[in-house]
């Protein structure tokens, strides 16, 4: 399986990089993807959306196919909604991929290149209004949401547990276990203030889902 | 309030950009630390533990005397707890700075810069045993360690929860609320397949603290 993680200036650091850490225990411990890319349009550094420079491993025109493809949000994504040489390797990419998925507003890129109209799907808390007046996608209030191949988490952290989710799905829950387990990933059931309390906050977190 | 975090080969993604995005969305959105700056020994990329590649912002040559300083775990610890140009950086900055945090096994770098001797720490689970081997550290099997002016987290994704509480211990409960709803972060409580359920577990999994 190749797996693409997608770069553009502009893109959330965690994101991307939430994810990745998941993807690539998988891929080093437990039998995951290889290989795992990160895919820019342009071969120089990327400047991420919070001063975090990354280099990309291969450029849309060097890019195989890939098996999946994974779209990052971040204020980045406001411009790259517009940029054709973006949606167009994204929407070519996933027309021979098994699926795609995004985090944060990326979902706005998946609905760019196509790929997000008649689906269930979710984004930031701060844009989910802006997600809902597309007019085509059924916004979730969710974590992360997965409509047949199209799944989409979040705001920034919620992309890790996509990724853990998109394990288990494909590789099994002791998978899946295992990359959580080696990560570390159990995280305090903390909320700091009041923040989460208000109207914005997802039904995710209204719901009372969160026991703390 | 300048904030440095360290970077070298085969430093874990997730142990340092997991902070770095709530250092960076508390600078960006909530009168958080600026300058925040990503240091290496030398200028050109940092290949990362898992295959990413980053550009640091400044050099151990070029950096200012920070007032905090995040160093990461990750395999190639292993190799730099005897880099004395790197473990005496991080002993150099840390005679002029407010305090110092470690990330995973980021808490073998302190050890060897002279930081960890005769205080209470913790590190990611494989690595406990061979914390307690150096002999004058006092291992506590906690999500993070705080004792004094040095805070310890344990593996890789628990660098998110304890930039969180120094957040909070800093700038209060209102400000770490909010960098914490920024970034969405309100894991799912889920543990997948039972790998940590075994004795390898760190205690604070162990101590049923985590009620899913």
């Amino acid at each position: 399986m190749t797996f693409g993680v997608l770069a553009f200036d502009g893109a959330e650091e965690l994101d991307f990089i939430g994810p990745w850490e998941m993807l690539r225990v998988w891929s080093k411990y437990a039998g995951g993807p290889e290989p795992c890319l990160i895919v820019a349009e342009h071969p120089r550094p990327v400047a991420c959306a919070k001063g975090l420079s990354v280099n990309p491993h291969v450029t849309f025109e060097d890019c195989p196919q890939l098996d999946w493809l994974l779209i990052p949000g971040g204020e980045g994504t406001r411009r790259e909604v517009d940029n054709v040489a973006l949606t167009g390797f994204v929407a070519k990419q996933a027309a021979g991929a098994q699926g795609v998925m995004s985090v944060c507003t990326g979902s706005f890129v998946l609905h760019a290149a196509g790929l997000l109209s008649g689906r269930r799907a979710t984004t930031h808390w701060g844009s989910l209004g802006r997600l809902r007046e597309l007019g085509d996608v059924t916004v979730v209030e969710e974590r992360f949401v997965r409509d047949g191949h199209v799944w989409t988490a979040a705001g920034v952290s919620a992309g890790i547990d996509l990724m853990l989710a998109f394990i288990a799905d494909q590789a099994g829950e002791e998978t899946a276990g295992k990359v959580q387990f080696y990560a570390e990933y159990y995280p305090l059931h903390r909320r700091y203030g009041d923040a989460a309390d208000g109207p914005e906050a997802p039904a995710y977190l209204r719901g009372g889902s969160d026991p703390s």
